[in-house]
């Protein structure tokens, strides 16, 4: 199989095919955090490294899978891959029952319009807030224009985040279920960060603290959380530590 | 209610009476870290600070139990207290099913005569194996020793840690069912730290980590590992944080 990501997805399906007894190739960009590229390879995947721009990881996954015949396994732009991350979202409401409202990062879409379904489907009033960073805001703009629009090469610490557009087939999920879309600063984000260190005894990195980071600027009525996202590059971690010790007991 | 605790069993009785609708009053250390104090108060408990040894606090809290008529309820050496604390251990295995070995700190022996007793229920074979720093060795000395022996006030970075000798109704449980005592320094519970922050995404205190630091330690077999407290000082953190970004991806 052959695959590109920022990281998380990277290491998932690095981990999935080892399992499966499959050959795992994967595209990362050169920004990567260095954690993330690691544990790729430690799953035993073989990792191409390209730029830093989502969409030439995506080409360069495509020759892979024309030159090797891989089979592709989309970050986020799939029905049966925005399926399984959305279990994220139905473990929720499984567990914590309804809630008004559902905060979940966005950056393909996969995520977001998987859970986005298993939520409405469980809980059909549950308001569904999508999260992005501030310079990574393609998925508001194009929920506003009702078309798919592209932003620049987002700068922002959420390497997870930085995808250009929503997906062809995740963004008619995402108009059809999301209520709004919020957008974070770098340091809104490690600000979460910090309060998950602190008070859920938590790591999360950047992307991982998105929606946490909203959830605590509106902090009204009963809500679910998506934390998605744990491997903090020493930096951020060491950043957020310094504000955990700073903040409120 | 009356209690006396360096932090995790004064924020366990501010809860629990304020959920009972009772009075709490908590006598602790002048060392204790201030979020642990802070975090007592925040549930409603009038928090009594003494000097630094374990016996004083013990003392002052029997004499307010005497003066205003309190309830005391003791950290570690009362049989329901450590049945309470043991269900942890019961959870690991009714969780994990039966382990080789199973660590956890000790310190009053509370926590670990209600794991011994509940692991060994489940599990008869499992080893357990019990974890103090190195200058509070007190259950190990008594436990070669056969009787109850006292260290002078314990230094280490693990607060929680520091009660100077075994309880007079937990020692025996210790007795039979504890097959050895390991020790660890300060650097190894730091550098267990860094290894919750980075492999599993945890925030734990130094006391919390004591038993993992030996699992590392050691690293053989299908075993438990009781990680008990994530109250860590904002200098411990951003110590482990620095080494989490310092070691292996």
């Amino acid at each position: 199989v052959v695959a590109h990501s920022s990281g998380n997805h990277a290491q998932a399906v690095a981990r999935a095919a080892r399992t499966l007894g499959l050959r795992a190739v994967v595209v990362m960009p050169s920004d990567a955090p260095e954690r993330k590229r690691a544990r790729t390879e430690a799953d035993g995947a073989e990792v191409v490294v390209v730029g830093t721009d989502s969409d030439e990881r995506a080409r360069r996954a495509d020759e892979l899978a024309r030159e090797r015949g891989l089979v592709p396994v989309p970050p986020y732009d799939h029905p049966l891959i925005a399926a399984g991350q959305g279990t994220a979202g139905l473990e929720l409401i499984e567990d914590a029952d309804v809630v008004e409202r559902f905060y979940a990062p966005v950056s393909g879409g996969g995520l977001m319009a998987g859970c986005a379904v298993a939520v409405h489907a469980l809980s059909p009033k549950t308001e569904i807030v999508a999260v992005e960073p501030a310079d990574g805001n393609d998925t508001r703009l194009s929920l506003a224009a009702g078309e798919r629009r592209k932003v620049a090469p987002p700068r922002t610490i959420a390497d997870g985040l930085r995808v250009r557009t929503p997906g062809e087939q995740t963004f008619p999920v995402l108009a059809a279920h999301v209520a709004r879309v919020e957008l974070v600063s770098d340091d809104e984000l490690l600000d979460a960060m910090a309060f998950a260190l602190r008070e859920l005894r938590l790591v999360l990195e950047p992307s991982g603290a998105a929606s946490l980071a909203v959830a605590l600027r509106e902090r009204r009525g009963r809500v679910g959380v998506l934390l998605s996202g744990g491997n903090a590059a020493p930096e951020h971690l060491a950043e957020a530590a310094r504000r955990a010790g700073r903040g409120a007991p």
